[in-house]
């Protein structure tokens, strides 16, 4: 049996001002902090361990494995960082507060732009400040595969390499591994492994902070998945993330 | 022209209390973490930058790495950590007071058990629970490999390998480089890149949260070396270094 933990990056200080974040290196609130030590102490009192563990190149996840990692007193555990795990690329609404764009696009096309499954936000061009290819971590991707504004679709197709290539041998190896990344980059994990379709996955949402921990059989097909955490403290968590995008 | 920074984690709670730590996984103090952040406050300031980090597994230094990325905002850089950066195996003498132990042993014997360059400790045996076998982080490692008690010729040997067979590549390739290591493990690299004697090298302490800077030619041999802090500072902190394991 192989054992697989995702946690979604604790709570931002963008999160906290309603904006799309998408690859804008925004850091963890204290809130967020508390939440990566809270998934940690869950952790430890389910007896769980790991050998290794992935993460996005955005500072909100790894700082969330650090503290993880922190709590669990696991520092020395071997990390492995990839664009591919980055939440989705948010385009020409990076930066924009959710409320507001909300007012001036209408509440129906943020909720297309946020939960449509293949509908891609405005792209950012190569002039725009925020355009990826001005970042330094991302030198070793190739321009043309470079994201400047994803759908979930095309956040979902250039993650899954990442869990067939990389991840899937770690499992296969019998390494216990620790997956630290973001809601939409889960989303294609959780797709996969539970089976859902475009519509299903969209009804998704994965709180943050709060461990979830799959048991796989030798063909990496689910045979058990649970929360870490109480009911409560989960149900809290999931409606707080659907209730994101609404203008009001 | 290649670029490596070497940096000795900062003080820890051990060096604190004056006691042989080796491969004991104690934590950096208040003044180590300041230390830190002075450290990297020196890498802005001479405006360096880097490409891949390597480290041990202990904490004190890959917490050292951490506050040094986190004040760069560099924490998307891979890292690579590695046993043979750990600082020296202290054998049985780990854990014990440097005062005391000299107490008990006399000066002269832990001058040379700390300074005697192919002078080993008494080594740890497999029953003893701080035998390195028992914890998890050296698994991987052969038990034949497996140090217990090591001279810091051996320990200069069991490091030089990552510097040929890792950094070496890492430098060749043309990637800016940073090692976040220990007092003895960083001797081995600078006995190699200063061509010192076993001699010299002995005299040489590495002060800690210093950022020592290394200008390399195509063939490694090094054009040019500083310490990036005032040279006060760095004074203050050789003399420290070498004040250390005398009983007083």
């Amino acid at each position: 049996m192989h054992r697989l933990v995702l946690i979604r990056h604790g709570q931002s200080v963008w999160n906290l001002e309603n904006r799309f974040t998408g690859w804008t290196d925004v850091d963890l609130s204290d809130q967020g902090r508390e939440e990566a030590r809270e998934g940690a102490s869950q952790l430890l009192a389910e007896g769980l361990d790991f050998d290794v563990c992935h993460t996005s190149l955005l500072k909100r996840a790894i700082r969330t494995l650090w503290i993880v990692r922190d709590v669990m007193d696991r520092l020395w555990l071997p990390v492995r960082k990839t664009w591919r795990l980055n939440e989705r690329h948010y385009g020409a609404l990076q930066g924009l507060n959710k409320a507001e764009t909300a007012a001036e696009y209408g509440e129906e096309q943020v909720f297309a732009w946020r939960r449509g499954y293949a509908v891609a936000p405005p792209p950012l061009e190569p002039s725009d400040s925020r355009w990826p290819g001005l970042d330094l971590r991302y030198d070793d991707l190739p321009r043309a595969d470079l994201p400047v504004g994803e759908s979930l679709e095309q956040t979902i197709e250039r993650t899954m390499p990442y869990w067939h290539d990389v991840i899937v041998p770690d499992l296969q190896a019998g390494r216990r591994v620790l997956v630290v990344a973001h809601g939409n980059s889960l989303r294609g994990l959780v797709k996969h492994l539970d089976g859902l379709d475009e519509q299903a996955i969209m009804d998704v949402n994965i709180p943050t902070g709060i461990p979830l921990l799959y048991e796989l059989d030798q063909d990496m097909r689910p045979l058990a998945k649970k929360y870490l955490g109480n009911s409560e403290a989960v149900a809290k968590a999931q409606a707080e993330v659907a209730g994101q995008g609404r203008a009001g």
